[in-house]
């Protein structure tokens, strides 16, 4: 990497750098040059938001002013006669394809860096999260995950607290799982609901609740034949959604159906190997052949692992197959990428779903063995939990550390003992990995949601197991963030989004399942000795009446608390009042000032309860 | 009546009356000179936006004028010292309760009229509804109502079409409607689909799609202590939440109960009546008694809309009792109204399906008598038909003509042979029932859609009754709303409101009983004839699938077909742009006329298609 900072190192010490661009060692003055011009250029028409915005925000205003940024009338890129360019093409997307522009990412700010590390996981004491902290450093996005990492632990408890006295007293007593089944029941629906009056109540604070999507322009990745936008009216690189569509069926559907397959097979050959040790335990049961009773869960647990992060690759591929872009996981309504991104998240949601519950429910509904059922569930979290932990925090900080002793040699040798902290700053950072978004972290959260409402009435230590895993996860999470991947650009969020919904879907198949497990219980069964077929529909309706008041919960319970709809309302109100003060001919006034309040929160991603004091 | 026009007759050709106040005989003259100076008072403060408006819009804001004039320093009203006023007390209310004010309405326009009739029912070919005319002579509520009733009828032709042939030649092999009731499923989930976006395209034609609820003032007939409205922090007339909770616990839950008990109790009465006629047609089968076999139906039928129309009213008395309040049907979200509301909507409700479904659900899933639900659906659908129609419109419109008759002779007596139209049709109109809001013509149709959602594929031809049911629906409510009722006041309306969730409820039950009916059928259970449990386990599932494909298609559908949101976004774009250029200090604009848009759409009812364009 060429040390091109375009200021000279006594201006250093006197402006604070948000985002850096690496540019490849070999650039072109000129095009370094042009590029700068360009950049300055766009930012005259906006205003500075000097100490109004945090840091997390102006960086994520300057990512914004840099996708947005499109060529005019230039023919090609200053100085790369190759490398063409034609109008409204994104500069930056060109420069990155092209290999000018290496990367652009966020440089961390040290001082709030350690202030924020040391509240948030520095120092080992039982109090919240700094999530109001955390917005400030990182944005709302990843406000809300730790935010709801937190919560989903707190709710976690008063279920362990009851597991840890189940396992200990009716481990053994097979069917008095009953109990357990109708309170995960009643506990998954109360979570989600109170979870969404938590989330809105975050945002409110953050600004963010009432946010609304702005009129994005196309991403800074996407790049097509040109066609009119039937909104903005401008050209634009279009996609044919028809040839998409053709791509998902004709290619996608046949891939996907190959995958479940492969993910039936696999469990099948688990449960080969599980009955092969089952064999040699009974041929020779002694403690040698007792452990390996777990070593076909442990493997299968380990390959299931494997196979949820290449489906994600292959998601991701396919995702973009055609397109060739980087998906960067953020929604918006009127561009491909919602489409995209809702693709992505269907095909790992459901391969991860298959793979993780799919043995499960064989040896529950088919095979209806609670004891392998119990063992298997086991296996699979404590394995799942500690291959995760390694994976995502430790292995990434041992290859930072190697990594980060490398760069910082290599300074000494090329800068001699000169103090240039801002320099190997980003000389460090540049060579992090980059955070991919929220999606990870939360589908993990998912599967553990997964594994404690469907299943954890046969295993009532699952809750405890989660808990223990979430507690060292926020650790974990919180370290990543701060010292293991480069700092990511801020993403302005109201909810979790589609998580929510998977959330919430999860729930009412846990509905199901743990209907269908007491239906399973011999506790039940005894209750209707000569008549299965009454058991069956006493089950069934019992389900419906259950599934009926579900709805009828999450209809009734407003998703936002009432002092927020009290303190929205008022803000409205009294805009309105301000206007009728000082507009009198508001009739035309409101025609063309209708979406004033859009570009404020578009640029500054929270509604005016900030500037109304101002 | 007193004549009381305020305008001489000379002036009374020279302009249009939109709305009468109707005061009591002997109003004194100063409190009509005090209300005129008031009202005339408040609409110096707005403009009038001459032909720029339809007539019904005019009335809209003539109500809204006249439901927010409020006393300010009168102690009483002038003439009348024990009609105490208090400041911010509704002027319109108090004199209402005292009697003072009879009424109030929109007059008819004669011309607009005849033309709307003309085209609407009175030609009888195949062609739609005017459903633009309605809406401007009308409002959006009821033209939504009519092109729900449109579009309903329409839909269910498919499946008269199969019911007629099905009906002919299956009609006595009970077990062959496996195949109507897979065909009913998949309907009744479309329906509704598709409706939602016939819906949002009629709203997005009359500029209602994108309202939004303007801060409603305290509804005229609302009257409590006073307290601080936590939004508007005004003074204003509250009734105490905690104190209404208490009383819907208290005594409308026993009372709740009790209707449910007595609907029961008269289901079993009936249910004692059938089994007598049959007893009686088993001694002595001939045509007599024969016959007899269809009037414990008949008169069930019968029972059931009496005790509707009671529960009506007692519903409507709960919802008022300790309010006195007159109830108008009017959502808003903010105010107790909305709560109101809603009760007593799921009131009328759960009474009008326990009602018209309870004795049909037990018939089928009880007793198992496809015979007898057959004919017991048939007999209920056509005596409710016929009784509705001749209720609704014949009945009131005999009784409209014998007062008509009256008025006339009256007006000839007082006045000779002077012609004075504008006195004669304000006499007539005043004398003609009040139309109580869209609730009974939605309550019909939703109990329709249950008959044919729920129990047709036993009864092809129930689909067939209800299109030549919803034929003449169609003329008899035109007729009705033209000259039976008075001009109701127009009613902005978005879409179809907490009936859309009542239908949607209705076809997930709907979906329930065709797979308990399928279950049911001795052709499916011929296919199990060892195993009744793994029959059921297998409905059970396919029902499950097949919910969970209703939910899927439901969000997968876009609620606004994409042209229009297409054409929302580019409004929304525009404006945007329109706003770029005219204002430069936008974050200060944007403040306070964040909501100018709001103030727009509440007094005209739509967003800005039109004015951006004026």
């Amino acid at each position: 990497m060429q040390l091109g900072l375009s200021v000279s190192d006594s201006d250093v010490s006197s402006f604070t750098p948000l985002v850096v661009l690496e540019l490849a060692d070999d650039t072109k003055a000129e095009a370094i040059t042009w590029l700068l011009n360009r950049i300055r250029d766009k930012q005259k028409n906006g205003g500075d938001g000097e100490g109004f915005l945090s840091d997390a925000e102006c960086q994520y205003i300057i990512k914004h002013e840099l996708d947005t940024l499109r060529a005019k009338n230039e023919e090609h890129v200053p100085g790369y006669p190759k490398v063409k360019l034609y109008p409204g093409k994104s500069v930056v997307r060109r420069l990155q394809s092209k290999g000018v522009l290496v990367q652009y990412f966020p440089l961390h700010n040290k001082e709030d860096l350690k202030r924020l590390s040391f509240s948030w996981y520095k120092k080992i004491k039982l109090s919240f999260q700094p999530l109001d902290d955390i917005r400030h450093y990182f944005g709302e996005g990843l406000a809300l995950y730790f935010g709801f990492l937190e919560y989903f632990t707190f709710a976690l408890v008063p279920m362990a607290l009851i597991g840890i006295p189940y396992y200990l007293f009716d481990w053994e007593d097979y069917d008095k799982y009953v109990l357990f089944a109708v309170f995960n029941l009643v506990w998954s629906t109360v979570f989600l609901e109170v979870w969404k009056r938590c989330s809105a109540t975050f945002a409110y604070g953050w600004g963010t609740l009432s946010r609304k999507k702005a009129f994005e322009e196309p991403r800074a990745g996407f790049h097509g034949a040109l066609g009119f936008n039937p909104i903005t009216g401008r050209e634009e690189p279009v996609y044919p959604s028809s040839k998409r569509q053709l791509r998902i069926y004709l290619v996608s559907v046949p891939f996907v159906l190959l995958c479940l397959y492969l993910s039936f097979y696999v469990m099948m050959v688990y449960f080969d190997m599980e009955n092969w040790a089952i064999s040699v335990y009974n041929e020779n049961p002694n403690f040698g052949t007792g452990i390996l009773l777990f070593v076909p869960s442990i493997i299968y647990a380990v390959v299931i692992e494997i196979m949820n992060l290449l489906y994600r690759y292959a998601a991701e591929f396919l995702t973009n197959w055609g397109e060739p872009e980087i998906l960067l996981f953020s929604c918006s309504s009127f561009n491909n990428s919602y489409f995209n991104y809702c693709f992505f998240f269907f095909f790992c949601f459901q391969f991860n779903f298959v793979n993780c519950f799919a043995s499960l429910f064989y040896i529950a509904f088919v095979m209806q063995d609670m004891v392998l059922l119990r063992q298997s569930l086991a296996t699979l979290l404590i394995t799942s939990q500690i291959l995760n932990q390694v994976m995502e925090a430790f292995l990434p900080y041992w290859l930072q550390r190697r990594r980060n002793k490398k760069v910082h040699k290599r300074m000494r040798r090329v800068m001699g003992d000169k103090e240039l902290p801002l320099l190997e700053q980003v000389q460090l950072e540049t060579e992090m990995n980059t955070y991919l978004g929220t999606f990870d972290d939360y589908l993990e959260q998912f599967l553990l949601f997964g594994y404690v409402s469907l299943f954890s009435c046969v295993y009532p230590l699952a809750a405890v197991l989660v808990v223990l895993n979430n507690i060292t996860e926020v650790y974990s999470d919180a370290f990543k963030m701060c010292h293991v991947f480069k700092r990511p650009f801020s993403e302005p969020a109201a909810n979790i989004g589609v998580w929510q919904l998977a959330f919430e879907t999860m729930s009412i198949i846990a509905v199901v399942t743990n209907c269908a497990l007491i239906g399973l219980s011999s506790q039940v069964k005894a209750y209707f000795p000569e008549s299965e077929t009454q058991m069956i529909l006493i089950v069934v309706a019992i389900e419906h009446v259950l599934l009926a008041f579900k709805f009828i919960l999450a209809f009734v319970i407003p998703d936002v608390p009432k002092d927020i709809q009290v303190k929205l309302a008022k803000l409205e109100f009294d805009s309105l009042e301000a206007l009728k003060k000082r507009v009198s001919t508001h009739l035309y006034m409101c025609t063309y000032l209708q979406h004033a309040n859009r570009k404020c929160d578009h640029l500054y991603d929270r509604p005016c309860q900030k500037v109304l004091h101002c």
